[in-house]
């Protein structure tokens, strides 16, 4: 399994992503699942992975290999005139890996099954947030719901659906991020530490603050006892129900 | 869609089962799946239901007509001399249903789902709890994880695996599962109010304290509130994370 956060906020963009990687409990690995791309003053684009590694990193290296040898039709990375362009290019991506290997999967009785959110900024364009789909397909995030989620997305919800808001500043949502990645660890095995933060200003243009947050992580450690004591006291201070 | 979850204390049992039912998000019902049958001064259980209603109302039905004209061989969950006994009564009416209707769901590509949550008490033996799976057989609660949860788990595991233990007050347990719903009602549509609670005290030997849980409930709108206002509280006083 995978956990993965995107946030957009009105100054900026927050993305997580952990790093465990399972072919079953007996068979863990470490993959990093944060990738970025950036051209300083011009463009920066962060993608979370989630679903089969092969397919992922597949996506990943088509990307790259577009980058270094431009196809001769077709926008890339570097090109895309917009944001809503760029998820194009990465939904294309996942096409062409689906057309070259779906087929095999499926054969082998296992899915084409990958995820991705997308983030990022180009030029004078606000940034901008999709969760795009196996299909190559995408949705956009809005104020409405500001953030996605891939993986294992259902023990981090609940305080992202009660704290998540676009107004709010970065090291506030980067908190509220890891606190739904430290609910996640709790419960699901398959999801693993470290947690790869990336924290975006709007118009910065450029890749500035990336974290690797291991266990040693002094931040995460405070987070994390604090939260659990902070939960506790909340817990005891109610009124228990009168039988 | 459902949610139901039975702790096992020191001091007795705690049940809880949501009532909504679904066939798609366009056909939602209300139906109990919380059931009790008492023998006072002898012994008392308390079923949880989840999965194809169908087959969970069929497994009631028989222990019920068990109970009104016992077969001539085996137990029912009159003359079970254990728990662990009456849970194979129940596991025994689960494989009864499986064997008429399982082939049936499947030729109609559906699956025989059923879970189940059993608990109670008879004579002197203490109480106990039983997850009964959809094969008829089951596990039992144990001081390590005094909790079973079935249906929409994940949303409302978090507060359990913080707070649950064996030796909490009955009011206290109570309010950690209602807290548990009220994170998995926010969370997912399919599981819905009003909520059936059910709290047992060790010994009672009868049906004592029993409680449908609507919207309008004073205690469960107190509890929620409550709950959000601390949560938004313990977040706000957290450090932000330093960019």
């Amino acid at each position: 399994m995978t956990y993965c956060v995107g946030m957009l906020l009105d100054k900026g963009l927050v993305m997580a992503a952990d790093t465990r990687t399972n072919a079953g409990v007996d068979n863990v690995g470490k993959f990093k699942k944060l990738y970025t791309w950036e051209y300083p003053g011009d463009r920066v684009y962060v993608l979370l992975t989630a679903g089969n590694l092969a397919v992922t990193q597949a996506v990943v290296s088509i990307l790259n290999e577009h980058e270094a040898h431009p196809p001769e039709a077709g926008d890339t990375l570097k090109t895309a005139a917009t944001m809503f362009q760029a998820a194009h290019v990465v939904g294309d991506a996942v096409r062409t890996v689906k057309a070259l290997d779906a087929a095999h999967l499926t054969s082998n009785g296992e899915a084409f099954a990958a995820s991705f959110i997308f983030g990022g900024q180009i030029g004078g364009e606000r940034p901008r947030l999709f969760n795009i789909y196996a299909a190559g397909n995408f949705i956009e995030a809005t104020p409405d719901t500001p953030f996605f989620q891939i993986g294992e997305h259902k023990y981090g919800k609940p305080i992202l659906d009660r704290v998540a808001r676009s107004d709010m500043e970065l090291g506030e949502a980067a908190k509220m991020v890891l606190l739904s990645f430290d609910s996640t660890l709790r419960s699901n095995l398959s999801v693993g530490l470290p947690i790869d933060l990336l924290t975006y200003e709007t118009d910065a243009l450029k890749v500035e603050h990336t974290k690797r947050i291991g266990l040693d992580d002094p931040y995460f450690k405070m987070l994390s006892s604090e939260w659990s004591k902070a939960l506790r006291t909340a817990f005891a201070n109610i009124e228990a129900l009168d039988i």
